[in-house]
């Protein structure tokens, strides 16, 4: 297997391999891109992948990410002969160690601080549909088609963190449809049900995800860092504690000039001009 | 800031200073009455929710809230000149208390045992947001605009509690764009979203609220309160424990007169009347 | 009290006593079959419901489960007089062993590896409801009246773990609202808030259920059985250890056999034909 790649130095200036890797006024941008096959994922992708959103930890320029793919299609998942293939060949150790390295990426795309949006056209399959599912909006088409196809392969629906994030995301019943059948979900089931925030034309579907990204990082970054924290933290939290951490959250926030920003803004009738600190 | 209230003796009696406050058959009804400003909170009238809900723990003969704004707007949440400027130039253990006295509220809105009903019209924003979050049920309008804007503020979405509780009503994906963006969600999608129980129109909105507040008001209130305790516990417990914890529960229920009420009721083709012993 | 059952050899074998049950193609057929009063449960189907879950945790040749009630309803629940009024004159103890042996049902439900289909029509109340929402997928009919009624009848809401589940299910609003009031559920309310997976005609039902068991009977047994698992597992785990946990399972699941077979019959252009091992 691909040893783990770091990211040395700003993201702005990484020059990625096995993705279209860019980052412009705050926006980082990746397009999975091998439209030929439909976006496969393969063992150097996840490596890059990975150490992108790891790095993206500390990295104060950059405030957002749009995740895409190119051509039509948004990603067929792990690729079956260059993954698959080599997959079944292994012993316990290495497949643990695929395993978890490919839960890394939803671990790294849940710890950065910057929100994630996803444009979904086309196929989002298996660890496609984990990406798209691992990121904090996600933004589809009428012919984007989500497959947790994960038992269609002789694999199990938990697949890196599915059985706890997509039941949150569309509901306990329809999560356990998608993951026992491994069907796909189509564009309009995935607006209904909660798992696309809208659909968009394909042809406006990134600028679509862009605007969205735009919004985002406009904002004030530290506090939507800490609200993406929260989401993370809180998850098996009882109530009360939640309510405990947030009041230490937002007491935190409080003291950034970004509040202050926007109070002198609203009192001079302005928009405030957030700038992260 | 302003110190805690306390309401001494039934919340019949209590003479609200800074909200509308009412107790009529069994049922307590809140109104934020400063419709020319929409219906802001202040320090003052954080403090007498708090006090309110906190009295319900232990008032027996309040069965159900209802909490309404004055004037066609549900809340448009902390007053900008007098809570948000305070809060700029305070320090960090001040900033602390007030965020503590914040969730305090939302905590004494889950821990009393009656179910508590929004009737949201028009401006529904920020800790006017959480409010309507915080209830039980909600009602709304078409033109209600429920907006969680704290990161408009410069500040994060984690207030009060909003990131453990709105992904659990809306869905973690919709949670999580209304809190990254503070866009306000429309009357038909909080309807769609499940935010909403249902639609009515403005002229009716307060009376479908206390016609379910009602219906709730008749039922079992020992029961209800129950239920309203275990959909709290259970937050986040695993299923064999909440199976466990349920039994528990309702065997103590089973024990009540009002089991035996609509037992017997039944047998004799009559309609229970429940009185929550 | 009526005694725990044991289902002793295959269930294949078993004669149901309670309910009608039968094993074919690898799919076990429940049907609730008291018709002339809308198929209520008695202690003798409870624990006979139990036994069969619980000798389904290891027996390898039941794949999916179907439940169904006939003659046009689910389940009317416990019954009034052969469960309900003997309640009403137990104490403590005994009332706590048949809310543990009601709880124990859902527990064998969802600690079986088996998915199980509901088929909903008609009637669907109480303990009826709490065995649709217990099931993993759940079809329904327009016709379909699914009423968590514990509160009508004196009762917390808190059954069976229905404070759990009902919220993952269909939102904490909405779960909240069918808790307190114990109102009906619609077909097409149940369809779009995510209890039921899809609606069909009444009488293309039980094949509707029957295709979908199907589907999954012919997908890997191990790995779906490992899903169920997990769904379970992660319900109260945080993110980071819930992806931790599913490194682990699907790294078991790729040194299945149906693993290999799925990758073969892809490289060959054939449909993979799983074997559960």
């Amino acid at each position: 297997m691909i040893a783990a790649r770091v990211v040395a130095g700003p993201l702005a200036a990484y020059a990625a391999e096995h993705v279209l890797f860019s980052v412009q006024d705050g926006i980082a941008s990746i397009v999975l891109n091998r439209p030929e096959r439909k976006n496969p994922l393969t063992f150097e992708s996840y490596a890059e992948l990975v150490a992108i959103f790891r790095a993206a930890r500390t990295d104060e320029d950059v405030k957002a990410f749009v995740v895409s793919g190119a051509g039509g299609n948004f990603s067929s998942g792990g690729d079956v002969f260059e993954i698959i293939g080599p997959l079944i060949a292994m012993g316990a150790k290495d497949l643990l160690r695929f395993t978890e390295m490919t839960g890394d990426l939803v671990k790294a795309m849940r710890a950065c601080p910057q929100p994630i949006v996803a444009a979904v056209d086309g196929v989002c399959a298996g660890a496609g549909a984990i990406l798209a599912m691992a990121s904090d909006l996600r933004i589809g088409t009428e012919g984007a088609k989500v497959a947790f196809l994960f038992n269609r392969v002789g694999l199990a629906g938990c697949d890196m963190g599915a059985c706890a994030l997509l039941p949150r995301i569309v509901g306990q019943g329809r999560a356990s449809e998608l993951l026992f059948t491994g069907r796909a979900m189509s564009g309009a089931e995935g607006e209904r049900w909660g798992f696309f925030n809208r659909l968009a034309e394909p042809q406006a579907l990134l600028d679509e995800a862009r605007t969205t990204a735009r919004r985002i990082a406009d904002g004030p970054t530290f506090a939507n860092g800490m609200t993406k924290k929260m989401l993370q933290m809180e998850w098996a939290m009882g109530v009360d504690d939640a309510i405990e951490a947030e009041a230490i959250a937002q007491a935190l926030c409080m003291k950034t000039e970004d509040f202050a920003r926007a109070y002198h803004a609203f009192a001079a009738k302005e928009k405030p001009v957030f700038q992260g600190d």
